[in-house]
């Protein structure tokens, strides 16, 4: 599981940092959380493939974090992309991107199916052979929602060293899916355990961004591997925090801790700010294991 | 008048070119003509002060030409923006605005008027004592307009050192009206062209983009100082400039020859053609006084 954060400001433009968008890499899945404005020429920038592009999620419908949905997409098409993309997003998206293709005269070539988040539950939206993702509601001055990605564990590992050279081929994915054999051919019986050792973990990533300090989600992202978290302000501006309903470091961190997650990545940081050096140390001092976000760099877990 | 290319790309995205985006300095005023996406980061990166920013410009909706706007307008808004802003664009992107606005519940601090441009003939949009703007149609594959940008001849200059001491203050601005003046104190009479001189000559900036070869628009264009017109493809591209209803560099020259105009600025470049020397030497071969638009660099007429 690899998270690229691509853009690391928050709403109001500063030159050196972009708005949010990150990037999560799944095996041979790319998902994007968020796209704003210029995301496409970020992408372009970090030569990153499209084509392997599959979902994108919204986290709500403030500019800096949607403006530039429209242009991806719109690129995507010029580009002749005819891949299916899965969007997840708040309802009202769905509405303005029709009306921006429809004034464009644009024809898509590929599909795109336009999912409703619920930003008042807790919600599965995806469960297949490598992907669990979920939605959970976070506090903000508009509808928005937070996003669990969790990455299935890996099949059982088959110790092809100690099977026989007599062993079906055919039988393989039964060991790897931790099912025991019976040849019936041989009548040679293979326990699972035997055969098999533990596969690769699953691996969980929470993004939480934007959101007011509040422990409500605490419950949703309990022991992640990696908490991306939204830290706007510095707690010297902790009231404008509470009143524009975003995070200052500190309390991004107390969060990381109350849920005991593994890492905190913080991001989302206003305009405000030239130097960055004080949202780590703001939040090291309450959560050791932090790390700022950085533009086109990337955590792997 | 100052003309600042702030994008010089087409619709497809190059790493190094950004998409259509114009500023027309006139006295104390900005004016944009178009904005695609990150409009507002180039505004920042050539430290514009958006405060005299009054009027903007769009030709047509083309993601390229206006994806930028609504980031550029939330952005005015979080600075606190107070001052009118006009629009003038084609029929759509009134009720797209407000959607988006409307979406993140986002209330303006400033008034901004949006007049819809008429596609189908030639129209004044504004007409003061500085500026006089008008519309022509351009033919694309959809609905877009050119502008004619004037910026009027300047007063009548007055020759002070020919004033006798005794030349009523008052008077002053008669003069640089262009009216004579008849001094009833004195029994003095001045008659204009004794005392002043011609001001400076209006100045004349025409944009065409996006546009196929098209010579309906010559007459709307005549003797201009400066015109921008887009040079999407090479002469080698002919064809696909003629299904794309877009224009060669050598066909930019063609309008500018028939044109006559003084200065022809060529821009909106296909993203396939990495260097740029073969659209300058294309259209000087056609017209010679020819330029190719530089990312913030400036024209002054």
């Amino acid at each position: 599981l690899e998270i690229t954060t691509l853009g690391i400001g928050s709403a109001s433009p500063h030159k050196e940092r972009h708005p949010s968008a990150t990037l999560v890499k799944v095996a041979n899945d790319l998902l994007l959380i968020d796209c704003g404005e210029g995301t496409q020429y970020r992408l372009l920038e970090n030569r990153i493939k499209t084509k392997r592009l599959k979902y994108i999620f919204i986290s709500h419908l403030h500019g800096d974090h949607y403006f530039g949905l429209v242009g991806l997409l719109s690129s995507l098409n010029m580009n002749k992309r005819t891949e299916e993309l899965i969007i997840y997003g708040p309802v009202g998206l769905k509405k303005l991107l029709n009306l921006q293709f429809s004034l464009s005269d644009t024809k898509l070539n590929f599909k795109i199916s336009i999912k409703v988040t619920n930003p008042d539950t807790a919600e599965e939206l995806l469960n297949n052979d490598s992907l669990l993702i979920h939605t959970f509601p976070l506090k903000h001055r508009i509808s928005c929602t937070g996003f669990l990605i969790a990455q299935k564990a890996a099949k059982r590992k088959v110790l092809t060293d100690l099977l026989p050279s007599d062993f079906p081929a055919a039988y393989f994915k039964m060991l790897s899916d931790g099912q025991s054999v019976n040849d019936t051919h041989t009548g040679k019986f293979y326990k699972n355990t035997d055969f098999t050792s533990d596969g690769e973990e699953s691996k969980t990533f929470a993004y939480c961004s934007d959101t007011i300090f509040d422990t409500e989600i605490v419950k949703h992202i309990k022991n992640v591997d990696l908490l991306y978290h939204e830290a706007t302000f510095l707690e010297t501006e902790k009231n404008r925090a509470k009143i524009t309903f975003h995070a200052t470091a500190s309390e991004a961190a107390q969060i990381a801790k109350l849920a005991q997650v593994k890492q905190l990545l913080l991001g989302h940081f206003s305009a405000r700010y030239d130097s960055l050096d004080l949202f780590l140390e703001e939040a090291a001092a309450v959560f050791p294991n932090t790390l700022l976000a950085e533009q086109g760099k990337s955590v792997i877990i």
